[in-house]
């Protein structure tokens, strides 16, 4: 009879446990749990804070006593694993209350400590009003704290998921929110081009974002930023980031990786063969990047999990490695990634494109239907799709998931453009926006149009570049780049002449669907130098907007126009 | 300098003459329709029925004088080609008001009749009040019609796309509505036993549905069905099926397939190769069924339509067949379904295994949290994944998309289970429901455990078979399999002596999750003859409840429970 170890009760841990069970009816299994929980919806915590999640009871989602009745696992809380000893096989446990330490022998160990929020060494960030996110009792005491100060100005440090997450359901519960991100964007999942679009959102939601900027300081009722700023705050809430939990096994001499996560082979056992890790806690491959990284996500942790049960039941483990597939509500909008950015992609020094549409994400006529922004990137000259970014309003995250599918099977824009989707009306279109997307990489590859990006527009309005709008005057008259020339797309033909051959022309319309018409309608009349402007005016006022507001700066339109 | 002739404004004809603009601006190209309209919404047209869309003329997206200014494309209306004369290349058009024939000559002719709808030599098919809905004239017809009659009582004739889309807008727009189907269920993409869910949310929303019945006349007043059944209707729409429009084709000497459409090659020429053709009169060839079927949907139309532009000016054509993609709502349900259904695979002799999984399309605690349900088939030993049906309130068409490129991309159970798909409470769950279904069947592959399906229960229960049901008390009280023996999972272990080792046990829970537990626990403690019920209570509720109903026999439960 094998007797098993789990150290950490959430996610992996109770994940890895639950399998272990069904393979195997006979095997001991005990599960430690520093925290008073196991097995609580981490994801969900900060819906906790608006009131979408009612009862903080209810993010429990299984007790020490139905492990037992329901797995016969022996789940302990309150219990944290101070010491493993490889040597003897046997773990030193620590009672968190009675400080009582026993010890419990196993045949194979699970690690899965997850990651600890990280608390910057800053003046005051041990004061009482301070606070991190990580766990069921964190998310009540924060709760507690505004409700009983009835705090109204709140500072949420760290642009990430959870940061973010935080924010919007405090500011959805009425409390004036700002969020301090020292990058220069949040949620870098995304690019800088479509992240400008939740600037936005946050900033139209009432939420005082200040991105560029980082904590400096906290004081019982401010907090000061590096840029010499001062912000009224009663509560603080660091989110930051995570640090793998590696304590524990570096002090039993288990490798850490040069992420500074647990090590772990393909079937993620440590450098020892009878201690297994899986979680935030260690480091994976990354498919696409052909290197080790942190990736603290529950899909992948799951996956984890259960491919260590297997793997001690002889099964054999498929490890894919990872892509990072994220999706984020940011109030009205819907943001979903998979696969590497563009940003990343060049970082690694991979030869990359990228295109960026907009297009109805249902049929025009129905009721709901909304823009989806949608950029795609994959490799030049191969085709090979390495990422995707998709936000609006509504389905962006089965667009990502589509592209996620694409890129585990290794996907091409020639694939994607030739997808059979599901189409009616209610729900897409019948050349989904991901199609779309791929036609447009398929025609750049093939060198049938050129393209300028939304954020190269700016430097060509301000160096006086000829900038073709192909819209209808009336929509030219409510906004347009400063500079442009307008002839709709129905003139262009007879009205072509005006449109100089010596000097670059750049075309765009609302979306870039029209102006596309415009560049092969000109390519084809012996223009030689001209592009096409992703994203077009509404893809450029969606981008310049908040930048223009935060910074302060001149427009490069003569009136923003979102619709 | 090229001229090119379409036959047909819409979908499929509209997209070609769009594509070749953009690829030769000097080509001179001219579209014949016979209608009075141009590209407009097919697939948007039984919306206008319930005013989801409020405008008629919306419908419409482009118009002549548009394809003249935007794409320099002369679009003619009201004018039918009666011939092809293809010694000369010329074409034979008349116009169906004035009668005036004229002739065009082509150096590439692009067809793109369509399909009409079948209207079954029957008495009374020829009466006024009788209607079929195949263009925005069709839909303004049967409105008007209906408005002016104040008609109560419609009978729709057809249980396909079009006939549950015209009878759902109806049923919102107040009328009584009887939906008549010949096979014995609606939708045939959906295999019978996912299908129940929508016979019971056609009923539950007040639509008086018949299946297995057919029409046998029509009275200016009611309808006569083949088992004797008389209906009031004051109008009937008949959406019985499409025939594609091959008389022209015919005609002019051209193949017609096997299955009735015209034939095509790999580039979509016909034996003629200055002839094309697309859409819904063509055959295509499915990927996964290896032979010509027709396939009446928007998405692959415009794809052959794009083909055929790029073969013409000697861009290589990719022609990956079909999968046949689809998608509606249901009432308060979406449903979709792709690849090869069970019936399919199995008239084709292929060998597969299918699973059904039920489980929450959201983390359960997000507000908005529905039951998606999803089934998996596959190929038995390969796992290759050959099809998939989704329903539920919430992201269906999601899952759907996924598979579908699995599909395309020749993945397997092993690579569905390991998809690595975005996931944030709102959107998913971290192992999302195409994960479950993936992993059940690689559990079943593998011969971890068996599982009976939905449609077996009944006989099992009309048997007296052994049906353990380990649900909590509270759960088993509000409806169970007549006869079942509750044991709830935390009392298993415990209780185990009372199941017995000496006749099948069959386990049962809510939704096949805590039954698949308590199977692995008695197959590891000695019993041999275990199986999973496959949808469990839920599931077999919902697949009764509308057969019990329709054909008023015994349900298999005490009582039902659709929680």
């Amino acid at each position: 009879m094998k007797k098993v170890v789990v150290i950490g009760g959430v996610a992996g841990g109770a994940s890895a446990a639950a399998r272990i069970r069904r393979l195997d009816e006979q095997a001991q299994i005990v599960m430690f749990e520093r925290g008073p929980h196991v097995s609580f919806s981490n994801c969900s915590l900060p819906f906790y804070l608006s009131g979408v999640v009612a009862d903080s009871k209810k993010l429990l989602m299984m007790t020490p006593e139905s492990f037992e009745v329901k797995h016969n696992i022996d789940a302990r809380v309150n219990s944290e694993v101070i010491a493993i000893n490889r040597e003897e096989k046997t773990v030193t446990v620590q009672h968190t209350q009675t400080g009582e330490v026993t010890t419990e022998s196993y045949d194979k160990l699970v690690l899965s400590p997850g990651a600890s929020p990280i608390v910057p060494n800053l003046p005051g960030t041990d004061l009482p009003h301070v606070f991190t996110v990580r766990n069921v009792v964190d998310i009540e005491r924060l709760h507690t704290a505004i409700v009983e100060r009835d705090a109204q100005n709140i500072a949420v440090i760290g642009g990430g998921f959870i940061g973010i997450e935080v924010a919007e359901n405090l500011r959805l519960a009425g409390r004036n929110v700002a969020l301090v991100e020292f990058a220069p964007q949040i949620l870098t999942p995304f690019d800088e081009d479509m992240v400008q679009i939740l600037h936005k959102e946050m900033v139209d939601k009432g939420v005082d974002l200040i991105v560029g900027d980082g904590l400096a300081n906290i004081t019982p009722t401010t907090i000061g930023l590096n840029s010499g700023t001062e912000i009224n705050a009663d509560i603080v809430v660091l989110a930051i980031g995570v640090r793998p939990e590696t304590m524990l096994a570096e002090k039993a001499g288990l490798t850490i990786g040069e992420t500074g996560a647990i090590h772990v082979n393909q079937n993620y056992q440590t450098n020892d063969p009878n201690i297994y890790a899986v979680g935030d806690a260690i480091e994976v491959y990354h498919r696409l990047m052909h290197k080790k990284v942190r990736l603290a996500l529950a899909g992948p942790a799951q996956r984890q999990a259960r491919a260590v049960a297997d793997h001690m039941y002889g099964i054999p483990v498929t490890n894919k490695g990872v892509i990072g597939s994220s999706s984020i509500q940011v109030f009205d909008y819907a943001a979903a990634a998979t696969g590497l950015n563009e940003r990343t992609a060049q970082q690694l020094g991979l030869q990359v494109e990228a295109v960026y549409v907009i297009a109805p994400d249902k049929v025009g006529l129905m009721p709901s239907s909304n823009p989806l922004h949608f950029k795609l990137i994959y490799e030049v000259p191969t085709g090979r799709v390495l990422g995707a970014q998709a936000i609006g309003k509504g389905n962006a995250d089965k667009r990502i998931d589509v592209i996620a599918t694409l890129i585990t099977m290794n996907g091409t824009i020639e694939d994607l453009k030739e997808l059979e989707l599901s189409y009616s009306p209610m729900f897409s279109t019948a050349k989904d926006v991901v199609n779309i997307a791929a036609l447009v990489a398929t025609n750049l590859m093939a060198g049938r149009f050129k393209q300028v990006r939304v954020h190269e527009v700016r430097s060509l309005v301000e160096q006086g570049a000829y900038i073709l709008d192909v819209r209808e005057r009336a929509e030219f008259a409510q906004g347009a780049l400063k500079g442009a020339v307008n002839i709709p797309l129905g003139e262009l033909r007879e009205r072509m002449a005006e449109v100089p051959k010596d000097v670059p022309v750049y075309v765009s319309c609302r979306s870039a669907q029209r102006s596309y018409n415009a560049v092969m309608a000109l390519n084809h009349n012996g223009y030689t130098n001209v592009a096409n402007v992703s994203g077009s005016f509404l893809g450029i006022c969606l981008y310049e907007y908040y930048q223009d507001q935060a910074q302060q700066r001149e427009p490069i339109m003569t009136q923003y126009n979102f619709k």
